[in-house]
Formats: structure tokens, C-alpha cells, sequence
């Protein structure tokens, strides 16, 4: 067998000529669930697993399974993502945990390297929740947190997911066998600013936070701006205002893995010459220990409630998204570790603030999760961008992990089916 | 002669009456200048003039000036406001100082009574600048602050204010002569809530604030809400927020004459788990000194740039109106006092946060405010209200005033040349 060698230049292609697909004139990428650019991208991976030796398969969600065998019928290693974007996207979230492992793959094949056990690539059906208001829908289905039956008749008002996926011909049988899988990794861009500011080739993803949002809703009075003196107002701006910086400052005192962000804000009726009668803000608020981000919004309430009180408005608390922290498999983040020391890669352990599919597969699988770096910490936006090199260090730190996982005969086999066990207790 | 006597239920249909044109089905005012309802509003108006005995004449900027012959030819005396509304507008904004005198000489004509000097009602195009940009439009053209032709070439993109007057048939000739006015006085309602809430008959206008908007744009990073650390964060919003409670302090303490507002907040991108890269306000800074006003814009501008410095935001501050205070005529204040005296009803001297026609005619005329109580404070809005005895209450007050001003035989005349002298000044 020949040295495996991760071609940067093949991948870095790949994912420009994917990155073609969906693109609007001005860069961004438009490739919501169902559309012809989603199609387009799912024909066009699908023949390149296919090249390269996989057996493709699509469950009833649309989820799609390229299997590569392995020389043993041990329980598979799982690896994937997702290739739809949010509207005005880019070309990397998503898409790097796809290319990634084909490029692993086509490394393997080059140097003639076959794995013990089989590795199967999953990419994911609507991810991003942009046409169903269902995100991770893929992974939920999986999983079994969400019923196919209830999934496939989501609708957007114009069509149900049955009928979209359908009409492009993703419309499969079945839903992705769990039980039998050994691990699952994904590798995704940070979006975030803390590998690209500390020049860190990967991230090891100890936990995903969890996720809760907010519509918190000030009302008090519209009145003309001239004629009102300042100690008659009920001014529902500078009730949200107070609210915005004192939410600030309890995610900051809570900790440096929570979050809290006001990240939308409607005014009404928005004219200069108006005191702000109403204000209806999206709030964020995450953290990666439960209890902590039960405290946090805790605390922003009764700031929301005093922020109202002292200004006498009223002040309205919609809990409109609640997700649960995930802790990630110990044992693959030290798989990670010597995978990214064997590469002479640099790493740090981190957190992931954003909710990926490894957080549904966390729940059946012992899964891990690999960052690489965001430049400017950018994303969902055409902005977004991870550099060849980046992308280079990172796939050469995945393949190395998922060879360890697979079994390379050079290596200990990987035996996680105990802690699959406790996983998903 | 009889007893003048102000007829309320008269005074109310009237109002009612002319607030049925341009009215929607959800009782919203919808008389924008040029507009069918503004043409059949100013129809209307000007047959209850010709009715009253006045003489009805349009000037080229669509001004209408109704005239009541005086027993001598003396300098007239002139009153009146606007029949134009915002969208969605009330009743009474405009409407009341325009039906209110038409009562006042409705009142005379059945009790027998000339006045000595001519009396003028002016009804003034475009005061809300709703439709070509441009507010006070027809007492700016009067007293000149605006050239007659620069007003009639502005253009709402469709039709130029010339075009417009055309097409409704009040495009007159000349402009109206303040040469050879006495006085001003405008009754109005108050929109604001002292009155109301201190249930006061009506108010008497001391001066008219200097009024100042502005553009602030704070410009920060967008960045995701779950992947960004607090102490990484670039937020436009909560530099808004800061800024905004800081210019509520300046304010504050500025006196109980200074308002500063932020109105107007558009956030970039809006998305409740995106950190705010941009946001837009729309401030006013209102007050009735000048320098006081100039004091508090430049505090402003400070407390900008320092919520911007703090968070590493760049900040813009674009100026877009600024209008000085407006002293009124103490002469006439006096006169409004005894007025409100001789009809027993309850007054305070008070100042109008929001310009009027009144705060251009002082250029050229003494001048002199009346506010009626808006209730609630509330004006811009379908609920803007001012009750039937409020109206009427403040129109007997106007009465009084007027027959003074007019020289009523039973009182001294006015002489008010020598100061109207100095207030060209």
C-alpha cells in the first residue's frame, strides 16, 4: 500500500464545483430543500460517491447514505453533514463535513488502502430549517425523535416534505439503521471567530450548547416625540434597550461558554419623531451546562420584568425554541486528539454554540465533532470562507481519525460499542 | 347685537363632517395633499366660508384665504392651520384651527357682530410635508422662507406640487400678503398629554421647540449568536442601546422643556440568532432654547461615539433637520390669557414640542398659539381625540381672542404694528 496522501487541490475543486451550484450572481448561495439547486447538488455528490466506489442508498426523509464496505462486516463508522444552505449562504457550512470524507475516500483509493469495517457518508435532509421551520430535520428522522410520518408532512404552505422530495426524486424507503453503527464524526467550519483568531488548525468539539430562543415583547405607549415630556413616557425602546445591555452582562458574569444575544428588534410605529410604542425583540440565549442556561434565562426574565416595571410597561415572555446541551463521546475526542498529533496538526478543545446533526446522532451514537476554522469567524452569509489550508489540515485530521475508527489494520481496532450503549441511555 | 355665543353642536358636525372625507373603513384619516378626499376636503371648506359670508381666494402655492370684511380697512387679523393629515391620521390635527375660527364667525354672523379689522382664516398647503417631503409647505412660501417656484417644482416622483395643485384645481395666483397683517393666531390640538392629564382648558403657547433629527448608524460585525464569545463580539445593537438610554439622561437633565427620542431602530441582519452588524436610528432632539438644543446634540454626538469607542464600533451621525426655537408674541400671550379669563375657563402657559405654521408666520407676524387637550396625549392616529366640550371650551377662548385682536368696539383695538416692526427682525 502507498502513503495516503489528502489532495488539497481535488477537494478544494470539489468544493468550488458545488459551491457553483445554487450560486446567485452576487456569490451566495441559494440551495434550499427541494429546490433545482438542491437537486442539482444531491445529483452531482451522489455520482461522485458513486466514482468512488460507494453504494448509495436514500432513506424516506431524503437522507442519503453512500456506504464504502469494509473488509469485515463490523458496525459501521459514520460520517456526514448536510448540503442545503440557508438563503444568502456559503459555500462551506455543510458541505466541508461531506467533501471532506469523499476526499478521504478517494485518498484511500489512491493509496489502496481498504478499511476493517464499513464507512458510510450521510448527508443530511434540511438541515439548515430554512423551507420547513424544522431544522436537523434529517438527523431527527434518524434518530427517531421525530416521526418519519410527522417530518414528511411538514409543509411550508406550499408543498409537504413528501411532495418536495418527490418532485426531485429523493424520495427513498426505510430510515438510516442506528443500531448498528459503531461512532459517528462530522467535521463543519467553526463560525466562529476562536480557531482563525488563535490559528488553530482544528477544534475538538467537547459539547454543543444548548439553544433557546425568545420573543420578548415591550409594550408601552406611541407618543409624539415633541409634545411628550420625558418623565410622561412609556417608551418601549428604552425598556428593550435596558433589557439588551443586562442580558449582556448576565451571560458575561455566567460564564465564558454562555451566550446571550438580542439579535432581531421590531419597532413600532419606527418613525423619528415617535416614542417607540412597542418593541418585540428575538432573544438567544445558550450555554453548555444545562442548569447554567436554565439560570441564565431565568435571570433574563426577571431583568425583561424589571426593565418593564421601572418604565411601566408591560412585557410579554414567548420561549419559542428550547434545546438541551450535548455532551460529546470522551473517547472520540481523544481519538481526535492523536489523530490531529499524528498529523502535526495544532488543536484545542472547544465548544460548539451552534446546533449541528452530530448533536440528534449524539443521542444513538458515540459521536464526535471536528471544527476547522472560519476566517473572521463568518458565516451564513457568502462571506463565509475556510481556506485551502485550512481545509487541507482538517481533512488530513479526519482521515486520520476515521482510519483509527475504521480499523486500520496498523492500528487497534476501534471497540465503542460499550459506550454506544451507555450513550444512549 | 345679541350675545356671541359658540354653537358646540355646530362646531362638533362641522369637524365630524369634514372627517368623513378621506376617512377609511377603520375610521383612519387618509387626506394627503392633492388627493381626492384633500380636493373634496378644501371644496368643502371653502362653500362654508362662502356661506359665512367670505370672500375666497387661492394663492399659487394652493394656500386658501377666506376673508371677512373688517368696518374699517385696517391691517387684518389672521388665523387658521391645515386640512392635510399624515396616512393614517386623526380628526382634529389641522382641522381644529380651521373649523374653530369658521365657528367663531359663524357665532358673529347670528349674534350681529362686525369686527373693525378685516379677519383672515388661512388654510396652508401641505403642513404635514407627508406627500413631497417638505413640511409647513404653504407658510413656508407665505413669509418667503421658501422661493414660490423651488415649491412648486417639488416632485413626489410622480407629479410635482404644481402639477398637483393643477390637477384639483387650486392653482391660484400670487401670495398671500403678511405685509399688511396685525397678527397670527393658531388653535390647535395639543398632542402631547399635559393638558389632558392636568385637565386644563387650554394652553398658551409660550414658544415653539427647535427640532432636530438625525441619522446614527452604528456599524459593528455580524457574527453567529452561538459561536461568538461575549468579550468577541463587535454588537451594533447594544451600542444602539447604550447610546439611546445615555441620550435619555442628556434629556433628563436638560431640563423639562428637552426631549431627545430614539424613534426609529433598523437592525442588520435581523435574525434572532445572528449578533447585530448594523444598526440605524432615527433620533429627534428637541428644545425650546437654542442653546440648550445645541448643548444637547453636541452631548449626543458624544455619547455616540463613546457607546461606539467602547464596543470597537464605527459610528456615523448625519444631520438631517434642524429648525431654531420659535419665540411666540408676549403681546398676544397676554391677550390669550385675558381671553381665557373673560370665559372662565383654566389655562397654563406652556411650549409646542412639534412645529407649526405658527412657528414660520412668527417670522413675519406676531404670533400667537392656542392648544386644545388631545387625549391621552395622542395624535398621528385614528384614536386622536379632543372631546366636544374641549373644542368647544377652547373656541370660545379663540373667540374672545380674536374679537380683541379684531378691535371689538367694546374693547381697545389692537395696535400690534410696532411689534410685528421688530419681530421682522
Amino acid at each position: 500500500m502507498e502513503d495516503i496522501t489528502v489532495d488539497r487541490e481535488r477537494l478544494w475543486s470539489s468544493v468550488q464545483e458545488l459551491g457553483a451550484i445554487g450560486e446567485t450572481d452576487e456569490g451566495a448561495m441559494m440551495r434550499v430543500t427541494g429546490s433545482p439547486a438542491d437537486a442539482a447538488a444531491r445529483d452531482t455528490v451522489v455520482s461522485w460517491f458513486e466514482d468512488a466506489g460507494m453504494n448509495v442508498t436514500v432513506d424516506a426523509v431524503g437522507n442519503i447514505k453512500a456506504r464504502l464496505p469494509g473488509t469485515t462486516d463490523g458496525a459501521p463508522v459514520m460520517t456526514g453533514s448536510h448540503i442545503d444552505t440557508v438563503p444568502n449562504g456559503g459555500k462551506f457550512d455543510g458541505v466541508v463535513g461531506v467533501l471532506a470524507p469523499l476526499e478521504v475516500i478517494r485518498a484511500w483509493n489512491d493509496a489502496g488502502f481498504e478499511p476493517e469495517r464499513p464507512l458510510e457518508i450521510v448527508v443530511f435532509t434540511e438541515e439548515e430549517g430554512t423551507r420547513f421551520g424544522v431544522g436537523l430535520l434529517g438527523s431527527l428522522v434518524a434518530t427517531g425523535e421525530l416521526p418519519l410520518e410527522d417530518a414528511l408532512e411538514l409543509s411550508d404552505g406550499d408543498e409537504t416534505v413528501r411532495e418536495c422530495l418527490s418532485s426531485i426524486g429523493y424520495n427513498g424507503t426505510g430510515t438510516i439503521d442506528l443500531e448498528r453503527a459503531a461512532s459517528f464524526l462530522e467535521i463543519h467550519v467553526e463560525q466562529g471567530p476562536i480557531l482563525d483568531e488563535s490559528g488553530t488548525d482544528v477544534g475538538i468539539v467537547e459539547a454543543i450548547a444548548g439553544i433557546t430562543h425568545h420573543r420578548v415583547v415591550f409594550e408601552g405607549t406611541a407618543d409624539h416625540a415633541g409634545n411628550t415630556p420625558m418623565d410622561m413616557r412609556r417608551d418601549a425602546y428604552l425598556g428593550a434597550a435596558q433589557f439588551s445591555l443586562d442580558l449582556e452582562a448576565i451571560a458575561t458574569a455566567a460564564g465564558e461558554h454562555s451566550v446571550g444575544t438580542v439579535g432581531k428588534s421590531t419597532v413600532s410605529p419606527n418613525g423619528t419623531n415617535v416614542v417607540p410604542g412597542r418593541v418585540e425583540l428575538g432573544v438567544d440565549i445558550r450555554d453548555t451546562d444545562g442548569d447554567r442556561l436554565a439560570r441564565m434565562v431565568r435571570d433574563a426574565k426577571a431583568a425583561a420584568t424589571e426593565a418593564a416595571d421601572t418604565r411601566g410597561l408591560e412585557v410579554q415572555w414567548e420561549t419559542l425554541l428550547e434545546v438541551e446541551p450535548t455532551d460529546l463521546s470522551p473517547e472520540i475526542q481523544s481519538r481526535l486528539e492523536q489523530a490531529a498529533e499524528s498529523t502535526g496538526g495544532t488543536y484545542r478543545r472547544m465548544l460548539s454554540g451552534a446546533g449541528h446533526d452530530a448533536m440528534n446522532m449524539a443521542d444513538a451514537v458515540p459521536t464526535g465533532m471536528l471544527f476547522v476554522p472560519s476566517e473572521g469567524g463568518l458565516s451564513h452569509t457568502p462571506e463565509e470562507f475556510t481556506s485551502p489550508r485550512d481545509l487541507h489540515r482538517g481533512t488530513e485530521v479526519l482521515e486520520a481519525a476515521i482510519r483509527d475508527l475504521v480499523g486500520d489494520p496498523r492500528a487497534a481496532p476501534a471497540r465503542l460499542d460499550g459506550e454506544r450503549a451507555d450513550s444512549v441511555d
